[in-house]
């Protein structure tokens, strides 16, 4: 719990914290990477994302400019919400924890 | 999402920010609030406990000392698994996000 982050320049790190049927909790970090261009997300999960620290622009389908993440700022995707990473900080590195889990019944 | 957080220095704000069948994802500003002396939770619910600014003391039934948490910090907590608040930073305040989830099938 108190371990040091495991931050690498070189590549984004990402390590499940929690699996559970329809849920998944995850923990990203984050040193300046952003999605490869023109790639977006398209899950078939609904994705609850928290910035805890560093700071990220995070580019949704439909919105003009991306959302600047500072810490403690959230964002809830629903499934097939179409969305990709436009930057991170990389020095201090962004934190992000991620919740995947299982959309509403429709 | 970039609201302003409501801290109140009188008592601990607690929001639920999704809520799904099995699932829910809240957000606690503290402004050193603790549990009442001898009060434990104990929860029918796993829960999923991130401290994501400020800092808090939680005390676990069994261990001897309150986990120092600091931001990116956190705790599983399966159901049953008796916990209190020892203390909260108040200035700035503490920021925790909470995930209660389903336990695991037995």
């Amino acid at each position: 719990m108190h371990e040091r982050l495991a931050a690498d320049p070189a590549r984004e790190v990402e390590e499940t914290l929690l699996s559970r049927p329809g849920l998944r909790i995850g923990r990203i970090v984050s040193s300046g990477q952003a999605s490869p261009p023109g790639h977006w997300y398209d899950q078939t999960e609904d994705e609850f994302v928290l910035l805890v620290a560093g700071e990220a622009g995070l580019e949704i389908a439909g919105e003009a400019v991306p959302r600047r993440l500072r810490p403690g700022d959230w964002v809830h995707l629903p499934a097939h919400c179409r969305h990709r990473v436009a930057w991170t900080q990389a020095e201090p590195p962004t934190l992000w924890f991620v919740i995947h889990h299982a959309p509403a019944a429709p």
